[in-house]
C-alpha cells in the first residue's frame, strides 16, 4: 500500500518551493519507513531546485540531511525496529555489486548511486523525493543509526556536510600530528574544523574575512590565515598535510598549493568545474590536487558513532518548512551559521 | 690540489656549446673523483644552456646523467674504491639534516638540493659543472653504484629519465595487478614503459602518433591509445591506477582524468607551468593530479639494482661531444630514440 505524503517541491526552475502531495512506494521487505523530524538545508538543494546544474527533473522535493524515527519496517528488515532514531544522507541505493560497492564506497558506485532526491529508483524507476517531506521510505542498507545522546536537531548536516569532509580526513589518514587546513567557513567548512580537531589534528582556517577568526577558533581551529594577505600566505608555506577546500565556486588554487607540506594534498569537496593550478610547486613537493564526494554508508555510520562519542553536532539555525524560500535567499548571501535545519513538525501546520 | 678539466659549456644564452677549460675542486675527504665515460643528454641540459627557465648562470657545463669509473677517493671515503663503476644523477648534495633528507628524499630537501650543474656548492660556494666534462668530483653520499652487467653506455639515462619515472611508480605502489598509463614516448616515457612493465603492471601508452604503436609495444607497452581519437579515449575510461605524464610542454589534462580508476592519480613529471583541469571527474572518482621530481639517492640506487637484476637500460643513440649542438637541434624535433648519450672518449680529440 503506497503512503500519502506531504512535502515541499519546486515545480519548475523559477518557482519557489510550495506544498506538494505525492505517494511513497509500498514498503518493500527490506524497507524502513521513517517519520522525518529534521532535515538540513544543503546548497545542493538550492542548486537542484533551480536547475543550476541542468539535469533537474520536476517536481523536485529536495533534502538529503534527514533525521527521523522508524515507524514501520518491511518483513526482512533486521537492522532497525520501530522507534529507532535514524538518518538518511545523499544516497538511498547503489548497484551493490561493483568493485566500489564491494569496498563500501557506494558513493563511487560504477553504476552511479541513487540520489536521495531527483534520482531514479533502481527497482520501480520512479523519481526519488527527498527529506523536505513528512515520511521517507528507504532500504535499511542505506539507513544510518543516529546516536541518541546527540542534540537530534543538529545532527542532519552530519549526513552531507559532515561526511563530505570526514571522508577525505579519513582517506588521507588525518590524526594526531597531522596539520590540516580548511578553506571556507560555511556548512562544510565548520564541520571540517570540528572533525579535524576531534581527530587530533592541528587545524588552520583559510578565510578571506578577518572577522571570522573568533568563530573559527570557537569551532576548533587553532590558527586562522587570511588568504588575501600575501604575507600570511607566505608564512604558511610547506605546512599542511591536507587542505580540505570547501569553497563551492570557482577560485584560484595557486596560492594554496605552496602551503602544502611535502606529499600534501588539497582535496576539493565543494566546487564542480574548471580549475587552474601551476605544476611547479606540485612537482617540487610531490603535492597533489584531489577530489572527494560524500562518503560510503559504512564510513557515514563510523562518523555518526564518532560524533556520538565526541558529542559533535553541527551549528544550526532552525526554520519552519514554510520559510524555506527565505532561507535559500539567505544562503545565497552566506547569511547562516552554519546550516539551516527544517523542523518538520512545522509541516503539521501546512494544509 | 685542484684538477684541470676540459668540458663543453654554453657561454651565454645564444651561444652554441664549445670547449671550456675549468678547475674541479681539490678532493675533500668524502669525495670521489670520477673519470666520466658516458653522459646522457637531457632536455634540461638544453633548457639550461639556453636559459629557457631564466635562472642560468654562465658558463654552464650541462650533464646530469653521468657514468664513469672512480680514479681516486678522499681519505674518509668508505663506499667506493678506485676502479668502481659509478653514476651521478641530478643532485650532488643536499642539506642532509631536514626532515626530507632524513627520509631519503633529498630531491625534496627543504634547503634545496645542490644541482649537479648550475648549482652552488654548499661548502665553497662555487658553481657546479656537470657531466659534459672529463672528470667529476662528488661526495660519495651522492654517488651511485652501477651494476657491471649492464651495457654501460646505455645506463646514464637511468639517472634522470629513469629515476624520474621510477619514483612515482614506487611512491604510488605500482606492481602486479596495477594498470599504468604513460603519456608521451620520449626519454622519460620509454623508461616509464620499461620500468612499469618490469614491475608487473599492465602498461598502456597514450600517444598522438599512431606510428608509435610498434615501438611502444617492443618497449613493453601492452596497449596503445591514440589520445587524438575520442572513441579510443572513451573506451579507456576508469582504468588506470597511475598515469605517468611525461609531456614536457603545456597540454590539456582534461581528457586523461576520466581514464583514471577510482582513487587513481595522474602524476606530472615533465611539465613545469600552468595547468588546467576539471574537478568533476576528480570529485566523482576521488582522482588526483600530482607532481613528482626525480628521486632520492637511496631510491636511485634501488632503481639501478633493479635494472641490473632485470637487465634494463635505456634505448640510446651515441654521439661524440663535438656533435652536441646538432643533437640539441634534433631533440627539439623529437628526432631521437630515445636518448642521446655522449661517448666521453670523444673528448680526447678536443684540443
Ligand atoms: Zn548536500
Ligand atoms: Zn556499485
Ligand atoms: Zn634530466
Ligand atoms: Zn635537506
Amino acid at each position: 500500500m503506497t503512503i500519502q505524503v506531504l512535502g515541499y517541491a519546486a515545480q519548475n526552475e523559477s518557482s519557489t518551493l510550495v506544498p506538494f502531495k505525492f505517494e511513497r512506494r509500498a514498503t518493500r521487505e527490506d524497507d524502513v519507513v521513517i517519520q522525518v523530524e529534521y532535515c538540513g538545508v544543503c546548497h545542493s538543494d538550492l542548486h537542484m531546485a533551480r536547475n543550476d546544474w541542468g539535469f533537474t527533473q520536476y517536481p523536485v522535493v529536495p533534502g538529503h540531511e534527514i533525521v527521523g524515527r522508524v515507524t514501520s519496517v518491511g518483513g526482512k528488515v533486521s537492522k532497525y525496529k520501530v522507534g529507532d532514531l535514524v538518518g538518511i544522507g545523499c544516497m538511498v541505493d547503489s548497484c551493490r555489486t561493483c568493485s566500489a560497492c564491494q569496498k563500501d564506497l557506494e558513493q563511487y558506485c560504477e553504476g552511479g548511486h541513487t540520489l536521495t532526491y531527483g534520482g531514479i529508483d533502481r527497482i520501480d524507476q520512479r523519481m526519488t523525493y527527498g527529506g523536505y517531506s513528512q515520511t521517507l521510505v528507504c532500504s535499511e542498507d542505506f539507513v544510518l543509526k543516529v546516536p541518541e545522546n546527540l542534540d537530534t536537531k543538529a545532527v542532519p548536516p552530519i549526513l552531507c556536510a559532515g561526511i563530505t569532509t570526514w571522508s577525505p580526513l579519513r582517506h588521507w589518514n588525518v590524526g594526531k600530528g597531522s596539520k590540516v587546513a580548511v578553506v571556507g567557513l560555511g556548512g562544510l567548512g565548520h564541520m571540517a574544523i570540528k572533525l579535524a580537531n576531534a581527530l587530533g589534528a592541528e587545524v588552520t582556517l583559510f578565510t578571506r574575512s578577518a572577522n571570522k577568526e573568533q568563530d573559527a577558533k570557537s569551532l576548533g581551529a587553532h590558527y586562522v590565515v587570511l588568504s588575501t594577505d600575501e604575507h600570511q600566505m607566505q608564512a604558511a608555506a610547506n605546512q599542511f598535510d591536507l587542505i580540505v577546500d570547501t569553497v563551492p565556486y570557482d577560485h584560484d588554487l595557486k596560492p594554496y598549493i605552496p602551503t602544502l607540506a611535502l606529499n600534501g594534498t588539497i582535496v576539493l569537496v565543494g566546487y564542480l568545474g574548471d580549475l587552474s593550478a601551476n605544476s611547479v610547486p606540485m612537482i617540487m613537493g610531490r603535492r597533489s590536487i584531489a577530489g572527494s564526494v560524500i562518503g560510503g554508508i559504512k564510513e557515514t555510520q563510523e562518523l555518526l558513532n564518532f560524533c556520538g562519542e565526541h558529542n559533535i553536532v553541527s551549528e544550526v539555525e532552525m526554520i519552519d518548512m514554510q520559510n524555506i524560500n527565505d532561507a535559500y535567499e539567505r544562503m545565497l548571501k552566506s547569511d547562516v551559521k552554519y546550516r539551516f535545519v527544517i523542523d518538520m513538525q512545522s509541516m503539521d501546520k501546512v494544509v
